[in-house]
């Protein structure tokens, strides 16, 4: 298939949950390039919850992807083909690729990776969106203080994994809230997190009593719901929510709103919203920092890498059933 | 009535709104003082959103009133006997000396007032605690730029009229919301705002396109509910919600949550809760800068006073039906 192009298009706008019927594969002749472009073979796919925004058709922080469009994605790809002085061939890029086996592009939003600092996965998920997510969510927004209590939602995903583990190194209290005794197992004996609470299993409200029982300083807050609603009866004075996502609400028409947002008035407490795009001048010396981590065996990086271009539709649902640990990944 | 002291106990808890027999008037002979202690004649109560939180048995930023203790509030008095070196007969003292005629205290939280400056019920409005709340909850909160644009809910009441008249000063686009055609009128043409939206007779997201055409960079947050939910809808990068009350939701069971609060992700945006009681060391400061401002004609009060502590169950109801205009007192 070396000759084809394969490519995930947006057929329609889902509503609720994404069926296969939103999605078209269609099946075309290589790209040819020209002056100043390159041809991308690629090779891993992100799928992220963000995906699920990007396909409805409402003002949000980048444009929608529009019916008929290949899907948006973050990839990692091998040049194949170069008519820019920039690119050679067998080089290996991070960009905004699609889901799609190839891509031409004009090198804009083109990145090397080096395959030798970590393996190419992790250059989507710690070292990739996921990971700088975490990384600048927490720290510029959750500004979290040595002895604090930090509470994370989406605990054993690509965002949650990795802030929780910056929550540790800068010295905090860190629970993890997950779906599943192995994913609970996996953030405490893998990750080092200091509590779990299994929201598939127990109640959130009688974790967090037993989890944190100096309540919470900051909240990084992956999910919404109930969850989030749950998590604002318990924080402390002064305490950051950090409003990252929102995985349990994607898929419905209505949002449920936090019903104890007064709590962040009894509490002088903040809930802040961040998008990662905006912190993109400072990738650079975040993935340093995340390397040198990773290096010293303080941040691990788990990937759920699923095999096929094909399986994208059944793949995304994965998000949203919890069925994946760590970061979500479609190998072309 | 000189020789005997009306107070109004909290009775029974209230569900919803306050009824009447949740009170009990009780009359009983003039207290006498201890050492230290002065006897005071109370003039003024300020009547608040917040005395609904207050008597709720949850906890909150203060303990609630309990059964069968005079309720709180703030008052302006007069010293009418002391065993204090520090207040004289004659004194004119603000404190939380409750809704009562007449209360006992050691003098720690009285504090003078110097009736030269304002008039004394000024002192529990502009220059009080609600004075105090716009003043900070903008200022420091909201971080008011010149030429961005500000709304308020709750605008010609006590808080909401000081929070657009402080922002008018700091060179923002000024909008208040606000029920009914008089007090449209009284924000706009009184008080300065730019703009008033009436929510009893228009649709505030209409209201919102038409006098925020540029959205909203601060939202001062009194009322909650689907006013709250449709500000969020309009906010900008990096936009301020000011969370201070939420007046349309005290009475309720179960408070509606903000169904739009992603919009704060998506705009990068912060909504942060605040208590005026965090500032008290400030007080002091504010109250200078906003008796001068008041004196350049930059900054006008009004109040809605109420004759008869006897009327405290129904004049209680006027801050949920909005039928009052500035700040509401009772006069004793």
């Amino acid at each position: 298939m070396e000759n084809s192009n394969t490519q995930i298009l947006l057929a329609s706008r889902p509503t609720g949950v994404p069926q296969k019927a939103n999605w078209l594969i269609k099946k075309s002749d290589l790209p040819t390039i020209e002056d100043g472009e390159v041809l991308l073979k690629i090779k891993y796919i992100s799928i992220d919850p963000a995906m699920r925004g990007w396909i409805n058709d409402t003002r949000s922080y980048i444009p929608p992807v529009q019916i008929g469009e290949v899907m948006r994605a973050g990839t990692i790809g091998e040049i194949i083909a170069s008519n820019n002085d920039k690119f050679q061939i067998g080089d290996t890029v991070t960009g905004w690729n699609g889901v799609q086996t190839h891509a031409v592009s004009d090198g804009k939003g083109l990145y090397k990776v080096d395959g030798r600092v970590a393996p190419l996965p992790t250059f989507l998920g710690t070292l990739g969106m996921p990971g700088m997510t975490g990384y600048f969510g927490l720290l510029t927004i959750g500004q979290p203080k040595e002895g604090e209590t930090l509470l994370v939602s989406g605990a054993a995903g690509a965002v949650g994994s990795v802030v929780g583990q910056i929550a540790k190194i800068k010295g905090c209290r860190v629970v993890g809230i997950a779906g599943g005794e192995q994913k609970c197992a996996y953030i405490k004996d893998e990750l080092g997190f200091d509590g779990a609470i299994d929201y598939k299993n127990e109640s959130v409200k009688d974790g967090i009593k037993r989890e944190c029982p100096k309540g919470i300083d900051i909240y990084f807050d992956n999910v919404g719901g109930e969850i989030l609603d749950t998590a604002l009866t318990r924080i402390n004075m002064k305490a950051r929510i950090v409003i990252c996502g929102a995985i349990s609400q994607y898929n419905n028409n209505v949002v449920k709103g936090p019903s104890n947002y007064l709590s962040l008035l009894v509490n002088r407490a903040r809930m802040e919203g961040m998008v990662v795009m905006d912190y993109a001048k400072d990738y650079g010396t975040a993935v340093m920092q995340m390397a040198q981590w990773m290096g010293e065996g303080k941040l691990k990086s788990k990937e759920f890498i699923v095999d096929g271009i094909e399986t994208f539709p059944d793949t995304l649902l994965r998000l949203f059933s919890g069925d994946k640990m760590g970061k979500l990944i479609i190998k072309v």
